[in-house]
């Protein structure tokens, strides 16, 4: 049977997959390392067992195999697993695993009692100061970024500036007496060293701070805590790593870090404390839940899209595209709030540093510069040409992705050492560089110095007097001015086989470079890219049409050429369109744009996801996208939650409870709370859901029956205990609870959460889905006549994903 | 005690809206006197019982009274009508009651055995291939609107042109020889006439199409189902309507009225066919149902936003801001593809209209003109004039919103039979062009005429030669075309006096305009308004400062000021100034605009809700906001939820079912169905929920267990018979069911939703109305350990709303 057969080639993929459980994973290296090594071997649920694997195809029957949970998978896998790591080497396919060890967060209230008295008690004024708190929070935010935006911005340009300056003069000195190598091995050794700083901070202190970001940030709007993606620590080694980056002439932006710095903003500003800094200005203790937070986090991610773009609306559509699944309209405006002071701010300050103050139409850190209407307007005709390039744009990004992707395996199994990685990168910075040199060496595209000296670092090398190298203004350059002068130089500026050679090179650099751990982004050097080849595009049609006035602009094609190759590449349409116009400052290319970004994310879709959703595979994050597999109509809530569920009783034995925290199997972080009717063996009726995090809490307190009886004085716990605990729970081992304490009882009635949503055995998976979704769930109790029978987490639904033939479904690991 | 007073204060105010109930209501006045013919006598639920006020306040103790049905008060009330009647006549607040007469959409799919057989039994290339149609569908719809927007834009111009023409020609011959008053008698008489044939098909024959259609399209997406509101014969109406009313010289706009229409056509494409027309084309038969049609209005809506303004972007986010409540990605991307068709379409057939084949720079039926970037440069220090001007907007749009209040309660009162709208609506465009032409007769503003002719119809009248009025540009001329002068004329071209008067006529006749039984949008009206006072205040401060450049440019300040007004008036933010700056053409102001429409947003909530929503609670919808009120974590699902709710067993007697649906107290349509355990009296379980929508077709096909038996041959029921009496129901009534008939018995299990959402009692308030709001829920049934206790509908959540002195409770009327 046809179905049979590939159920076991899947299995052979889960198999093939065990080699690369052990290796570090760059995002959270030392978590993991520390993590296998403690919990031992990794484990992978349905290896080998053709009943574990359950593909399923949307046209047949169903398999309805009883889910095991993962205690049982324990003992019968570790056993063969040894076997399994010697013969199954070859391909790491770690996309078609999920991991454990991720937590989800709770976006969505806890009611308990506590809560709902705390509400009860607030009067209308409370919440309208609260309203304005958020506001005044969502002010500080953009204010921050904007500033952060603007650090990072004036202290590139000036190391930026007097590195280009050394160098410049040294090819000068030398191309006079000859020894260009001298330039040469300065020009690397410079970028080296920068970009080595950079790398040490990353790969040594902070690894979380790797890459744009962006994709951490999608997680964690999306609902899973990826371990210290929000902490000051990142925000600092991001900044200074950016910095170094860029600074190191590497073929990257520092537009996307912005977004994880304004997440990072928004969520230690929001909480109104510093636990690394151990302060806490006792402010904003009510926005001290996931829900909160996650609201201001995703301001904070717009905002930075916002200064880095400045495009305040492109802002808040990246957020609502990644993160919100509920549009709350006064959320967007918050939301949009931010981000138009984060612009602002940014504004403000560089028209400041730029001599100009008050001057507020120049935003964002990249600026396409001034698009004048009169020479960009487009015509019918021309947007076949531009779907044709948005088509060439999905190609390249795919091929961009399959390279970077098969590179990122190659760096997860290989290099996954911090100084590996750190050499890495230095390697990086010395080749980008030598390659750049020997381009502009070899270069003999000479053009004459323009009136308007829009090269900054005008090189003349071998050109004649008066006139410079075509090729170092691309090169030689931030990556940012050649971007604005692929747009905006004028025709005839750039010879095609400059612009060939470019292309062709800083593609590849730019693939090699992103996944390297330093903190930079994707973005500009896909709209160098793109420029480059739009560019080529624009000068080739018209040397063929030979027409003159409508083709003579270049730089229309560079501008097309950029969006398709992002689009390419990122895979974003709305935000990315809304960004791109609000970035070139001309509503009149917003048809265009979109048609090309469409035609790009179509065509690559077709061979290859997104650049940042193959990185959240490959980190095998439980990522819950919009909607559940079209073809899950087959599946049940019966067949996807895990059972049985470790319950609590309304009053607890003290033991049991820190029997069950203690042991890692159950680690849904929840616990249904029933209440027994009578002594019968019927099962006992669903009463509430309490949290781990909050039966630690109460543990820490000693929140104990007995203890409130004898002791009068004792304390009432408030929502205050748990909101300073929050975030950084302290694990169960770290809470001494002695052998008489065990004997006690513990009533969670007052702090469980009393009205958990629940769902029937028998709906539907996409029922559920949505239900999940639509309300941010962390857990959803499915119940029999209100008696738990299961227990459905994310992990249950991110499971299954609609491959080429059909559902499939992802292995859980403990890894 | 002070809570009390408040109580019988506001069953007051309800007592006093009982004089209200009975006059018609303009959106469905048919209906309405029908429905009052048919039931009686209108049922207040609540009146006059202190008992049954339940107004609560957020900070004390909560008054716990259970929730009487509609049915006992029928009885209690009927009685007390009269009298009530008779005393209480005053003021008409009916924007204190929620009217039961409107039925709510079901935004959750109704997930019984047939759908999932459905859906098990398509394949994933089914899924493709309906995803791939709706993506046709929003092409298609995009293209249609866009068509409209072009057909209408080219009569009005086409016919304005003739009807100022004409004019001009009698105003030049009668200005030589004397007697303009036979030319004002013309202009009025034209006038009159063009809006009387707009009336007339608006109050005779289509009294839904009148005003823009945006209320309603909010209502409709917000899950309320407005009669008629997406009919064929709407689209007519409101076409030729707004034609009329442009072409009639009323100070209205042709952009609301696209929204509406945009969103009729969609209603209509994606159903594959035409009620009215009695053509079904076989296709798009998975659509017909309310989620997948909300979908596809959404598309339509935006995409006539994006017609009318030429802003796609802004028109997405116009549909997220009035509509989605779960965000999903997908769909965001097909409404972006509707929008971008739409406005592509309408570009370039007005692009081939215009003689410039191809060129499709200029988008949008209101143009807002090319905003060169030079001119329009901003300062620093004009960001607190910005504010300011916000402000005064704010202020301004309260007003005009305070009047139109007013004004549509006195028409609501008194000028309600058809006739009499048609003779207003005549009087008002004739007293427009009274005032029109009395303000062009008084003014002694000349101007030169420039030399590229921007003035399209230029009224030399009592000017020198060579010069002309300067009042006639703004008031001999289309308002769009007005607004564009005020934006791009040269300083200079208006004098204070001139703008002065104008602002203040156009603002009373704009108010009194809103609200006439013509179709026509608030829009244009808004901005022209602004655009005037903004340019005075630009004029007025190069006046006092004198340092020349920088204030040079009046239009920049005509456009904060159309902004201004428009947000005060309107109160959208993040939608409208995407709309604007796409409108504009130009990013730069995007800060500005941003600050400018908060500002009147903020100042102008202080006094008066946005003028959409004041209609929409002037004609009582449970309209649902997007939180829950601040205060009412006091109430939990059993003080909102009704309760008893008539359930029906599993198998159920035909005769019963037959009398619940007669029964019009039981207006819930919707039916939880319990199957009972055991003989003993403890109640029954739940185990799914059906439509009153569902059991009228399984009446109408006669699904009798006992036919089935007897018949082998009978057809099972299949989701088509469904979808084809969607949406139009037939009522109870036209069912005949025999009296052995209606001892058969009705088998529900495949037929009923096996999985509603339940929630326990004690869920708080807000948790209920998150759960109905994400997921667009119409019943949200309430257990008690699986057994059906009450029933929460749509207005039993919008019934509570956040007043100025804590939480207060509107009353629920039959009307």
């Amino acid at each position: 049977m046809k179905l049979f057969t590939r159920a076991f080639w899947s299995v052979e993929l889960a198999e093939v997959a065990m080699a690369n459980i052990t290796k570090k994973v760059s995002w959270s290296s030392r978590t993991d390392e520390s993590g296998v090594a403690s919990e031992g071997t990794p484990l992978l649920n349905g290896a080998e067992q053709p009943r574990h694997s359950r593909q399923l195809s949307g046209g047949g029957s169903i398999f309805q195999i009883g889910r095991l949970s993962t205690v049982d998978l324990e003992e019968e896998i570790t056993t063969e697993e040894d076997s399994l790591r010697g013969r199954l080497k070859e391909i790491p396919h770690n996309e078609k695993l999920l991991s454990l060890k991720y937590e989800s967060l709770d976006y969505d209230n806890i009611e308990n009692q506590l809560f709902l008295e705390e509400e009860r008690r607030m009067s209308f004024m409370s919440f309208r100061c609260l309203e304005i708190s958020r506001w005044v929070i969502c002010g500080l935010i953009g204010f921050l970024t904007g500033l952060i935006a603007c650090f990072i911005d004036i202290v590139v340009e000036q190391l930026a500036g007097i590195k280009y300056q050394v160098i410049k003069e040294n090819i000068v000195k030398f191309t006079e007496v000859g020894g260009l190598s001298i330039s040469l091995i300065l020009w690397a050794v410079l970028n080296s060293s920068f970009v080595m700083v950079g790398a040490i901070m990353v790969a040594f202190f902070e690894p979380i701070a790797a890459g744009s970001g962006i994709p951490q940030i999608k997680c964690y709007l999306n609902g899973v805590k990826i371990p210290r993606v929000v902490r000051l620590k990142t925000l600092l080694v991001k900044v200074c790593g950016v910095i170094c980056s860029v600074v190191g002439g590497l073929a990257v932006g520092k537009e996307g870090p912005m977004i994880h710095s304004g997440a990072v903003v928004a969520a230690g500003v929001s909480q109104g404390r510093s636990t690394s800094l151990k302060r806490d200005f006792k402010i904003f203790e009510y926005f001290r839940r996931d829900t909160e937070k996650r609201d201001f986090v995703s301001a904070g991610a717009a905002a930075g899209v916002s200064a880095a773009f400045g495009a305040p609306v492109g802002g808040v559509l990246f957020s609502l595209e990644e993160g919100a699944s509920f549009w709350n309209q006064m959320l967007t405006w918050r939301i949009f709030f931010a981000s138009m002071i984060s612009t602002f701010t940014l504004n403000f300050f560089l028209s400041i540093y730029h001599n100009k103050p008050g001057d507020l139409s120049n935003p964002g850190l990249i600026n396409f510069g001034r698009f004048e209407s009169e020479s960009m307007e487009y015509n019918l005709y021309e947007i076949p040409l531009f779907i044709a390039m948005g088509a060439v744009g999905g190609l390249l990004g795919a091929l961009f992705n399959v390279l970077n992707y098969w590179l990122t395996i190659f760096r997860i199994r290989y290099v996954h050492r911090p100084c590996l990685q750190v050499m890495e990168a230095m390697l990086v910075a010395a080749v980008t560089a030598t390659v750049a040199f020997t381009m502009i060496y070899f270069s003999d595209d000479c053009q004459p110095l323009g009136p308007d000296h829009t090269e900054e670092y005008p090189l003349q090398l071998f050109c004649a007097d008066g006139e410079y190298n075509s090729m170092a203004t691309a090169f030689f350059n931030t990556p940012e001015r050649s971007v604005r002068s692929l747009f905006h130089n004028q025709p005839g500026t750039y010879n095609p086989l400059t612009l060939g050679v470019f292309t062709l090179t800083y593609f590849f650099l730019a693939c090699w470079t992103y996944g390297l751990s330093v903190s930079a982004g994707v973005f500009i050097p896909s709209l160098l890219i793109g420029a480059a080849w739009g560019r080529l595009c624009g000068i080739l049609l018209a040397s063929i049409t030979s027409t003159g006035s409508t083709w003579a602009d270049p730089g229309k094609y560079a501008l097309i050429g950029a969006a398709a190759q992002l689009g390419g590449i990122v895979r974003m349409t709305l935000s990315l369109t809304v960004i791109m116009v609000e970035a070139t400052g001309n509503v009149t290319y917003g048809l265009p744009i979109m048609l090309v970004l469409m035609t790009a994310k179509i065509v690559g879709d077709y061979f290859q996801e997104g650049l940042y959703d193959i990185h959240i595979k490959l980190q095998s994050v439980p990522f819950l996208h919009w909607d559940a597999p079209a073809t899950s109509h087959w599946l049940t809530a019966r067949e996807v939650m895990s059972s049985p569920v470790t319950c609590l009783n309304r009053i607890e034995k003290v033991g049991t409870i820190v029997d069950t925290l203690s042991n890692t199997s159950t680690n849904h972080n929840g616990f249904p709370v029933v209440v027994r009717v009578s002594d019968n063996d019927e099962p006992a009726k669903l009463c509430g859901l309490i949290l781990r995090s909050q039966l630690i809490v109460l543990l820490k307190h000693k929140v104990f029956v007995e203890l409130a009886q004898s002791r009068l004085t004792q304390r009432k716990l408030q929502l205050k205990d748990f909101r300073d605990a929050y975030p950084r729970f302290p694990p169960i081992q770290s809470i001494h609870v002695s052998q008489d304490e065990r004997e006690c009882m513990m009533d969670l009635t007052e702090f469980m959460n009393t009205t958990p949503y629940t769902v029937p055995q028998e709906t539907s998976l996409p029922r559920v889905f949505k239900l999940f979704r639509a309300l941010g769930l962390r857990h959803l109790v499915v119940v029999e006549d209100n008696r738990v029978v299961g227990l459905v987490t994310r992990k249950d639904l991110a499971r299954y994903h609609q491959g080429r033939h059909g559902l499939e479904e992802l292995q859980l690991a403990q890894t």
